[in-house]
């Protein structure tokens, strides 16, 4: 059987330790393309570039077994251009991450991480992102490597339902202290902003974004639950949005 | 009664025509706090700026009857700024637009001017997003203006389903013309791209990321169809991404 082709990419940019990782664990499994951001863009959501022109550097890295572009753009400007321009065909899948920091919860909605997997999932390429929860740029990925395969091979054998892609959060711990996966939904949890206002020395005022993570939804069933207690999280993302349950409600209300 | 206070935000940045008009209506029914982007902002979908300063000023306008801030951040940053520092109190409700095009189907997860109605979503902030399906900045928003009011006091007075935002979009034909409004999903339709290579006079190769809308989902729930046919769209938009239809699929498989 042919190996399938695999789209490797990420939004902390293409020399990250997560990504390479990633790349490590997929040349286990398919034939893979990196396209990747050229500098870190966490928190850039599903943003892309429409006023502006795109790059991009087909690079040679120590791991010379793999065809690697590095792109000026977003996230899900590196997906885009991945399927429609730079791959030899369409991918059989697309990997996102390893993301340096959770992507659980509310996160999902700032996350280019996702934004890359769910810029795939548009596009009808399977996709799932991965992501440790250790925000430090020497995060210690190895533990995770047999599940981040596990899963992976899943995908690709099951199929990934139509309009969805998986958000795969994982505990930093060791491997051995992960209890396994857990099929997850989205905890309603959010963050609590604090900004912290400075004066910059031309006497003027700006701000640092900061604040506090606070879940108040402690069920069993959420990604939060899962990861508290050292399970890997798998939470099926949608992309249409449409809060169907919603409709009839808003039926009710008078345009005339 | 207390009149309500109302965040008035966009992406296209504070001196676009679309929030002109908006603040313009807004002033017909409540109390008004301004704080939108220094600069256009389309396309940034959720992104919100971590690694960086943000920069905020109150700025005085020929419609001196509001209280105005520019800020030099996303739309997302924007309505964390305002809801969290500049404003008195937390708003009763947060409106975006009206944009210059189509935030319809899929462009609500690349809109920024949904990223603000979301962001105020998240805060439990109740929040309706306006775009009009005409991009040039000399578009025509006086058509819209009954429609848009009467969607807002419907808002105000019958309260948003929780977790939910609004997603309304406005067809660029006369009042006369407007059928009607219609509660809907959003359609199934996404945009096949095509990058235009250039390039640069240093030899070096480039892009601009162009493409087409491509619509095969035609049934008369959807926002496409409302649209074309003249109505105003409202899709109830949610920022819990969880495809709860997929989870007991995905427990199917073997992740031993």
């Amino acid at each position: 059987m042919a190996k399938p082709l695999i789209l490797v990419t990420n939004d902390d940019g293409i020399n990250a330790p997560g990504i390479r990782k990633l790349v490590e664990i997929m040349h286990e499994i398919g034939d893979i393309v990196v396209v990747a951001p050229d500098s870190p863009q966490s928190g850039m959501g599903h943003a892309i570039t429409i006023n502006s022109t795109l790059h991009s550097s087909k690079i040679t890295t120590e791991d010379s077994k793999t065809l690697e572009y590095s792109c000026s753009g977003t996230p899900a400007d590196c997906v885009k251009l991945a399927i429609n321009e730079l791959m030899p065909r369409k991918p059989d899948l697309c990997v996102s991450g390893i993301n340096h920091g959770s992507n659980s919860s509310i996160n999902v909605i700032y996350s280019g991480t996702m934004s890359a997997a769910i810029e795939a999932g548009i596009e009808g390429v399977p996709a799932i992102g991965f992501s440790l929860l250790d925000y430090r740029w020497n995060a210690n990925f190895n533990e995770s490597k047999k599940f981040v395969k596990k899963i992976t091979e899943n995908a690709l054998k099951n199929t990934i339902p139509n309009g969805v892609v998986l958000n795969v959060n994982i505990p930093s711990v060791k491997e051995s202290e992960i209890k396994g996966i857990k099929v997850c939904r989205q905890a309603k949890a959010s963050w609590v902003e604090e900004f912290d206002k400075r004066t910059n020395p031309f006497g003027q005022e700006y701000y640092w974004l900061t604040g506090k993570f606070i879940n108040n939804d402690n069920s069993e069933d959420t990604d939060e639950w899962a990861l508290k207690h050292n399970y890997i999280s798998i939470v099926p993302v949608e992309f249409d949005l449409t809060a169907h349950y919603a409709i009839q409600e808003l039926n009710g209300w008078n345009f005339k």
